[in-house]
C-alpha cells in the first residue's frame, strides 16, 4: 500500500502518549524508520534521528507516516505547510486519522503537482471479493479476545516477529489502521462494507507456501455486540489454523459496554471452536496470550500458571515473555 | 421510508418470474397497492387493476415501486420516459435494483423539478449508531437459518401477519431489499459499514410497548463463510428474546458454497443459543420453521413430526400450515 523508508512526523504532539502511533510504528518496524520530524513545539521524542523535510527526502524516504493524534483526529493547521513540503519533496503521506488527507484541497494539489499518493488507512481502497470459502494452501494464525484492546495486535505482531527470526516464513495481516501504518498494508475492516468482510480477509491472506504463516490480526470479539459481526468475518474469512485466545484478567467490564462482563477464557474456547471449525474442521486452540500489564511479576507468573493448568494448553504474556512459547505451540 | 399506497411497475416484466418483487409486495401488503402498471409488452399479471400513471396519480398513488428485476438489474431505457412520467405526476420511486436511481440523470432532474424522492433501497440512508448492546423494552423475535435463502423472510412475514390478525401488537422489521420494499422501510444490511452494524439492527428494533413483538427478518447464517459476520450482528443487534430455526431440508449444499454441506437443525441451536445468550440470557430457540416447498405432503408431514419430536419444540411449514403454532410458541 505505502512504501518504506518512513519519515515518522511527530508534529506538535505534546507528551509522548500523543506521538503512540510513531512509536508503535519504530517498535515494531525499525528497520523501516528513517527518522522523526518535530515541530518546535513538540514535547514527544522516539529517540532517534531528527530529520528535516530536506533531509529526509536526501537519505531516501518515501512515505511521511502521520505519527500523532490530536483531540478529535484532525489535520492542524499548523501541519499544512510542512506537509506539502512533504510532497514536493516528492514523499507520499499516510494518515489514520479521522479526518482525510484527501479532504484537504491543498494537500490534495500539492500531492497532483507532484505525482505522489496521500493514503488514508482509514478506507478501503480495495474493490473486495465476496468470501468464497474456500480451502487454502499455507498457515493462518488468528488472534481472538475475551473483549476488544486486550492485546491481540500486541500478539499477532510478536509471533510474525519471533518467527520471523527464527528463519520461519511469516507475514503479519493487519485488520486495523494501526497495524496498517505498522505493516504498510492490510484492510480497515471496520469500515468494510458487511457483504464484502470476509471476503476481505481472505484477499489479505491468500494461498501461500505451505510453511508459510499468516499472523492475522484480531478485531473485536464474538462476546462484545457492537463488534462481534467483524470478529465473525475475521475467523470465516481468516479461515486459520491456530487460535490464540486473548485476555485482560484485570478488566471488569467489556470495553464501551458497562453493562457487559467479559466471559472467561473456557467460554471463549467453548464458542469460537465451533465456529471456527465450520471453515477449518482441523482449527485447534493452541494458547493462550494474557495481558498481564496491571498485574505485578508475582501475581502475573502465578496467574498465568492457573490459566495454563485450567486450559490446558501454553498461557504466555508476550510481552513479559516473548512469543518463543507461542511459536511453539504452533507445533 | 417510503409511502403507500403504491403503484407496482411490472415495466416490460416477460414472464411471472421477472415481476416476483411485485408479486411479493402484493402478497403481503396488498392493502398498500392500488394497482399494476404494465407496459404493452409486459408478460406478467398480478392480477389487479391495470392503472395508467395518469390514473394511477387520480388514485392518490404516493410511490411508484419497481417490482421487475431484468438480467444485470438495470433500469432500462424503454422504462424512462414512464419513470419521469411518474414523478411529474406527483409521485416518488422506489427500487431495489443494482442500477441506482440516483444514478439517471433524466430522473434526478424529473425528481428535483416535481419535489419528489428516489429511494434506492440498496443503499443505507441513516448514519446508524454503533451498537450500545442495551437492554430495551418490548419483546424481539429473529429468524436463523442453517443456510442463506431457507425462507427467513417468510417465517417473519407469516409471524406478523399472524399476530396482527389476532389483534396483538408487532411490526415486521426489514433487514433486507426485498423486505424493505414490502414493509417500507428498515435497513439493507448486507450493504452497512462494518462498525455499525449491529447499531443499525438496534435502531430500527428501539423500546417498545411490553407486549409489542419485533419480528426481524434474517440474513445469512451463522454456517455460511461468506455472511455470518451479517448474522452475527442481527444476532447481538436484535437482542432477540425467540429464535426461529429455520431449514430447507432438500438442499444439499449451502447457497454458493458448494464445498460446504448445510448442518442440521441441532447443530444451528448449539452454535447460535450462547451466541444469543450474550445479550439475552432469557433468549429461547422457541420453534423450527421448515420450508418444505420440494417435499410432497406426506413426506412433508413425516418430516416435520421427526423434527418436532428430535428438537422438542414445534416445527411448521409456514407456507404448508399457516404461522399459529409458531406464534403460539411464542408464549
Amino acid at each position: 500500500m505505502f512504501e518504506a523508508p518512513y519519515l515518522l512526523f511527530l508534529g506538535d504532539a505534546p507528551d509522548a502518549l500523543a506521538a503512540k502511533m510513531a512509536q508503535g510504528i519504530y517498535d515494531w518496524r525499525p528497520e523501516a524508520v528513517a527518522g522523526q520530524f518535530r515541530m518546535e513545539e513538540c514535547g514527544a521524542d522516539l529517540g532517534i534521528k531528527d530529520l528535516s523535510i530536506k533531509e529526509a527526502a536526501e537519505a531516501g524516504v518515501k512515505t511521511l507516516v502521520i505519527g500523532v493524534v490530536n483531540r478529535g483526529g484532525i489535520i492542524s493547521e499548523g501541519w499544512k505547510s510542512i506537509l506539502v513540503e512533504a510532497l514536493e519533496a516528492g514523499m507520499d503521506i499516510a494518515s489514520g486519522l479521522h479526518t482525510l488527507l484527501r479532504d484537504q484541497p491543498e494537500l490534495v494539489e500539492a500531492a497532483e503537482k507532484n505525482d505522489c499518493s496521500l493514503h488514508d488507512v482509514r478506507i478501503p481502497t480495495v474493490k473486495y471479493p465476496i468470501a468464497n470459502g474456500k480451502n487454502r494452501s499455507g498457515k493462518r494464525c488468528l488472534a481472538v479476545g475475551t473483549d476488544c484492546s486486550v492485546g491481540k495486535m500486541y500478539t499477532t505482531l510478536a509471533m510474525d516477529r519471533e518467527m520471523k527470526k527464527q528463519g520461519r516464513k511469516s507475514t503479519f495481516r493487519a485488520t486495523g489502521q494501526t497495524g496498517i501504518l505498522i505493516e504498510g498494508n492490510g484492510v480497515p475492516l471496520d469500515a468494510v462494507i458487511a457483504d464484502f468482510m470476509a471476503g476481505s480477509v481472505e484477499y489479505i491472506t491468500p494461498d501461500n507456501d505451505a510453511d508459510h504463516w499468516d499472523f492475522i490480526e484480531g478485531q473485536g470479539s464474538l462476546f462484545h455486540a457492537s463488534y462481534s459481526g467483524v470478529t465473525m468475518a475475521l475467523i470465516h474469512g481468516g479461515q486459520p489454523d491456530a487460535l490464540i485466545l486473548c485476555h485482560e484478567p484485570t478488566r471488569e467490564t467489556m470495553r464501551g459496554l458497562p453493562d457487559y462482563t467479559l466471559p472467561s477464557l473456557e467460554e471463549l474456547r467453548e464458542m469460537v471452536m465451533p465456529i471456527a471449525k465450520v471453515v477449518n474442521p482441523d482449527c485447534k486452540a493452541v494458547a493462550c496470550s494474557i495481558n498481564t500489564q496491571h498485574m505485578s511479576e508475582d501475581e502475573a507468573l502465578t496467574y498465568l500458571a492457573e490459566v495454563e493448568k485450567q486450559m490446558g494448553i501454553p498461557a504466555v504474556d508476550p510481552f513479559r515473555q516473548g512469543a518463543e512459547r507461542l511459536i511453539e505451540a504452533l507445533g
